[in-house]
């Protein structure tokens, strides 16, 4: 069963609570959009394309719940949305965009605008879901009968409004009667591959097997990954990849052992605005995150910890971008246009 | 200062319990050999040196305790020993060896019994000691002022009778007063070097930070790594040497990355009977040190694991092994002898 995190119900939205995941499988049907809120700032949605579009849906119910129409409370409820993960690119350009399309059609009624921003809200999510099916057909053409696929972090159906991006080309190729195996780099320090993709795959009926990080060059070593599929934050113009921390090193062994390494991104993760990796902002995050990951104190008190959110992976690592316009060649790839 | 795992106090040895690092610092100071028996059993004395420094002195205090010099007994003692952790190689060699002498001398007293057997595990004891010193003598000439140095797990002065030996050389270089810092990844999944190895950089006052294993790629590609320092637990006769699951990935990316990468091991673990990497047979430990790992159960119940307790890193990856007789130099050496 291929999981959705995001749904409409009616005036409602069903939210999956991944923060429960994988020991708990907890859908929230969410009725107040102070509770969208609430379920974004705890993380219980993530994933851009997600977060955007469970706070668009936020927007439409927060002025059915207002009954107010007017531009003054649109405005203050869409900054309201937009304080929830202020770092969150994809929140502000979901909100942004439900609010210029509302701007576009005054004046209306409460129900002719909570109408339009339900309207819009779905538009969101469909186009997202439209991105992910192109780029898992896109993603399947590279995968073949019998491979086994390494994949990092979670760029799976759970961040998304569809099948995810590097997970959906996996999902793809499955549904096309491929037998495929996954391995998942558990991914340290927040294990999003443990607790996130290895619970989806297993959802879905796919073959997955649980590594620790350090496991994967081995593994390749042994002969045993056909290729990589990673996620990406931000592709530079110059195509170097800020993706999960730890994305990198896979990148290079990958290329050491002459395996192929693919990013799946949409085509608007380019940013042209960033020249080149060093021009991307690598945040640090708590130390905590490492020293008392999981319930309990496994480093001494006061060590030093240095905890980077991404590293970013060069063009020449990388064998080709899978997007919803089709692959792109990378710096490996054997047929440069 | 720097800490001493196992000590001779009169008719008792006196044992860091490891496994309550790095919140707990409990030091236990036995007199029965049972209960030295029992710490090897539950982990709390780790590393090949140091187990079977901890059996000869137990040996000695078991034919102490039991009032009786025979064969027999003694033979019957080292067996109970023995059991302790059959795999471990340096176990068995230490209780033969002080069996052996023992036998030499024959008949005895029990006075003179256990005056030799306490003798014998001092040697040993000492013998250790000093191969770790020459270690970190040799060692330390490849380490420069303001070198910023990687190691994963830990070969360090907990694992040994003396100061270690990948961390011998940090050691060493660090009280002539080199100004060195150390990256310790965090050696995923059983921790050894969040646990242990920060833990007695720190006691010692060397600096160093704790990574997450996948985090060592990035801080190479920023020129933050001068050279990487691992332990190994055997080396081929050609060179290949297996150590702690992760040490392979750290080899490629110390390689890709132009940086030193250095095995640091007595003598010794040259095994002249093991021709190549591939004769090397590599343990898989239990799915739940991945899925449990820290208290929580942090992957989805019945996904399969792959779990090997090591892996082997072949001679043209490392440019050097630090060894008690010297720099032996590697696959990667700039000048092979």
């Amino acid at each position: 069963m291929l999981i959705q995190a995001i749904a409409r119900v009616g005036n409602a939205v069903r939210l999956l609570d991944q923060t429960k995941l994988p020991t708990e499988v907890l859908y929230r049907e969410l009725t107040d959009y102070r509770d969208v809120i609430t379920s974004i700032k705890k993380l219980e949605v993530r994933g851009a394309p997600a977060i955007g579009i469970a706070a668009a849906y936020a927007l439409a119910m927060a002025v059915g719940q207002q009954n107010d129409s007017s531009p003054a409370t649109l405005r203050r409820l869409a900054d309201e949305i937009k304080a929830a993960r202020p770092t969150a690119v994809n929140l502000m350009w979901a909100i942004d965009r439900s609010v210029s399309k509302a701007e576009e059609q005054r004046p209306m009624t409460v129900e002719q605008l909570t109408a339009l921003l339900w309207a819009e809200a779905e538009a969101i999510h469909n186009e997202d879901r439209e991105l992910c099916r192109l780029i898992g057909e896109f993603g399947a053409t590279l995968i073949h009968d019998g491979d086994r696929i390494l994949t990092h972090c979670n760029a799976g159906a759970i961040a998304t409004g569809g099948i995810g991006t590097a997970l959906g080309a996996i999902y793809t190729a499955h549904q096309q009667g491929k037998r495929i195996a996954v391995y998942a780099d558990e991914t340290r320090p927040l294990l999003q591959g443990a607790r996130l993709t290895a619970w989806e795959l297993q959802q879905a009926g796919i073959d997955v097997t649980l590594i620790s990080d350090s496991m994967a060059g081995m593994l390749m070593k042994q002969g045993k990954i056909s290729c990589c599929i990673v996620g990406a934050d931000r592709i530079a113009k110059n195509g170097d990849a800020a993706n999960k921390i730890g994305t990198y090193s896979v990148a290079v062994l990958a290329g050491y052992h002459n395996i192929p390494f693919y990013v799946a991104a949409p085509y608007s993760t380019f940013d042209d605005n960033t020249p080149n990796g060093d021009s991307i902002f690598i945040e640090e995050r708590a130390a905590a995150e490492i020293t008392n990951g999981f319930g309990r104190q496994t480093a001494p008190d006061g060590v030093k910890v240095y905890n980077p959110a991404f590293d970013v992976t060069p063009f020449e690592l990388i064998t080709g971008y899978i997007t919803d316009r089709g692959i792109r060649p990378g710096g490996r790839a054997k047929n440069k246009s």
